[in-house]
C-alpha cells in the first residue's frame, strides 16, 4: 500500500463521540495484522498504526506500552482465525491441516520473521519475553491444548499423555526450524509431525 | 575462580617454540568451556580466553574472528563428552539419557542463557546464524542422526522415518521450552519426549 493510498483509506474524523473500547481496538488489531502479514516489523511504528485505524496515539501507547506489546497483540488476534482448531473428529487430519496454516504464516509471509525476531529480542528483554508469553505464545497453548483434550475425550490420545508436551513436539519442532534453520519447514516436515506422534516411529513388530 | 588464581593457573611462558595447533586449540577450547558452563558469556573475552590458554590475542582472532564463533566453537567440544549419543543397543533408554544430560546443561547451569542469547542474537546477525549452524547446531544434528540411524538399522524406528525430524521433536523441544519459557523443562518433560514418539500417543485400540 503506497502512502497515498494509505492516506485515502485513513478513516475520516469522527468528532469528540467515544467509541467502544471493543471496537477501538478491533480496527487497531486489523491495521497491525495487515502490516506485519504484508510488509513486516519495520513498517510497524505508533504513528502510521495511529493513522490507519484513527485511534490516537496517546490511546495507542495507553494500551500498548511499547512496539512489541502492540506487535504481539495484533498478531495473535490477526492469526486466530487462520490458525484457528478445527474440530471434524479427525485429530491427524485437523492437526495437520491447522500446521500447515501455521507453517504458511511462518514461512510464506513476513510475520515468520517478525516472530522469530521477536523470540530473539526476547532472550535479553524480559519485557518482551513477558509480554510474548501473556500476549501470543500462552494463548496459543491453551488454543491447541484445547484441541487436544478433545482429542483424549474422543479417545483418539491416550490419557496419560500431557498435551502440552505435545505443543513443543508439534508447533514447537516448528519454530526450532524457524530458529536453528538447519533444515527447511517442508509440507512433508509438517506431516511428519503429526504422524510420527499419532503412530510412533517403532516397527509395528517392535512394540512392547 | 578468583582473579588471584587465575594468575596462579596461568600458563609459563614457552618461549618462541611452536605448538602443534591441535594442541592450542584444544586448550583454547578447555578455557572457553570452563568459562561458559561454569560463569556466563559475559565472562568471555579474548583477553582472558588468551590469559587463561596461553595463546596469543592475535592468534585467537585469527581463529576465531568472532565472540560468538570462539563461543560456539569452544561450547561445542566442552559439551561433546557430556552429550556422547551412547549405544547400548535400546534407543529408548539411550535418548532419556542423553536428553537428560542436555536438559541439565540447558537448565542446571549458565550454558543455558548462553545458547537462548546466542540464538536470540543470530535472528539478526547473519554471520552468527552462520557460525552457530556451522560451529554447533548441524554438529549436533549430525550426531544425533548418527545414533537415529542406528537404531533404524536395529529395527527400533521404522525405515519410513526422517530421523532429522526427530531431531526437531526432541531436542528442539526443549529449545521451544528454553526459547519461549511458558511451561519448565522437567525429568517427566524428557522423559515423554521420548515415549510420545516411540510409544505413540493413540490408546492401542485405535492404532489402525
Amino acid at each position: 500500500m503506497t502512502k497515498q493510498a494509505e492516506g485515502a483509506a485513513e478513516r475520516p474524523a469522527r468528532g469528540r463521540g467515544r467509541r467502544p473500547a471493543d471496537e477501538v481496538r478491533a480496527d487497531v488489531f486489523r491495521v497491525v495484522g495487515e502490516v506485519l502479514l504484508k510488509e513486516g516489523i519495520a513498517d510497524l511504528t505508533f504513528e502510521r498504526v495511529a493513522r490507519l485505524s484513527g485511534v490516537s496515539k496517546t490511546t495507542l501507547y495507553k494500551w500498548w506500552p511499547s512496539k512489541g506489546a502492540l506487535a504481539l497483540d495484533g498478531y495473535f488476534h490477526a492469526v486466530e482465525e487462520a490458525l484457528a482448531f478445527e474440530d471434524t473428529g479427525d485429530i491427524r487430519a485437523d492437526l495437520t491441516r491447522q500446521l500447515r496454516a501455521f507453517a504458511h504464516i511462518m514461512t510464506g509471509t513476513p510475520a515468520g520473521r517478525v516472530v522469530t525476531e521477536l523470540i530473539g529480542q526476547s532472550q535479553t528483554d524480559e519485557d518482551l519475553a513477558t509480554a510474548f508469553r501473556s500476549l501470543y505464545s500462552s494463548g496459543r497453548r491453551r488454543l491447541a491444548g484445547e484441541r487436544l483434550l478433545r482429542a483424549k475425550e474422543q479417545g483418539q490420545i491416550r490419557d496419560d499423555v500431557d498435551v502440552q508436551i505435545l505443543v513443543d513436539q508439534l508447533w514447537g519442532a516448528v519454530y526450532h526450524r524457524m530458529l536453528i534453520p538447519d533444515e527447511p519447514v517442508t509440507d512433508d516436515f509438517v506431516v511428519a509431525l503429526v504422524s510420527n506422534l499419532i503412530d510412533g516411529i517403532t516397527p509395528p513388530t517392535a512394540a512392547s
